[in-house]
């Protein structure tokens, strides 16, 4: 028996995420359908949180400096399926399913949509949706 | 006409790749068959523009501080097939080929073996080999 409190279930595995000098560690998203790698985004600690507990994707968003609930603006939710981290502990990779089909803010599935070919980064995927409409009820 | 040198065709696509303040950009790692996520690392110019050229895997080792063209020491060589880079010019993709099958120092077929499970990080997948065999040339 000991006075010291008992370590929360919490602490234990966020312990074992390895947050940069920032603390932010990047999150890869991939179908689990398609398995198409469709964007990466970085998470902080509340974000990881609310991401496992909710099932919902939630991002550290780097430019607007807030916490990214992603689909709270275009409606492109991403219900996590399995959050999985790597050796090192220092990338987290997201299952899921993106609702809408679209991940990226272009109005395309993935954000990786250009490829090298050629000596050039070409667009090899077509915007499935304009941007304009996907946020037109900001 | 200008008596300033042409652009060369590789500053081109290379301008669009945007290299953090350290001069580095995380480069996804994923197999082309299985479309498993294989690991993460990072690149600065000179792996990135290495990797094209040779189309084969080579990453900046931050904890080395020197290029570590992935196969050197473990034969685990990754062929790539295809590189992407995403809308905000960030992020690399690898489409590739694992040598192996392993693209893991822990000796797995992936970085990412360990699972979210009931408030845990639970390893999934087996070693496929003993990393001390892997690195018994070195």
């Amino acid at each position: 028996m000991t006075d010291q409190p008992a370590e929360s279930p919490t602490s234990e595995w966020l312990s074992e995420v390895k947050f940069d000098s920032d603390g932010l560690i990047p999150a890869i998203a991939q179908d689990i359908q398609t398995k198409r790698v469709l964007m990466v985004a970085w998470m902080n600690r509340e974000a990881l949180l609310e991401t496992i507990n909710t099932q919902s994707a939630v991002y550290w968003s780097r430019s607007r400096n807030k916490l990214w609930r992603k689909g709270e603006e275009s409606g492109h939710f991403q219900h996590i399926k399995e959050v999985s981290i790597d050796c090192d502990g220092d990338v987290v990779l997201l299952q899921l399913e993106q609702i809408g089909g679209i991940a990226c803010h272009t109005g395309r599935e993935s954000c990786f949509f250009r490829v090298f070919n050629q000596g050039q980064w070409q667009t090899i995927e077509p915007q499935l949706k304009d941007p304009d409409e996907i946020y037109s009820n900001q």
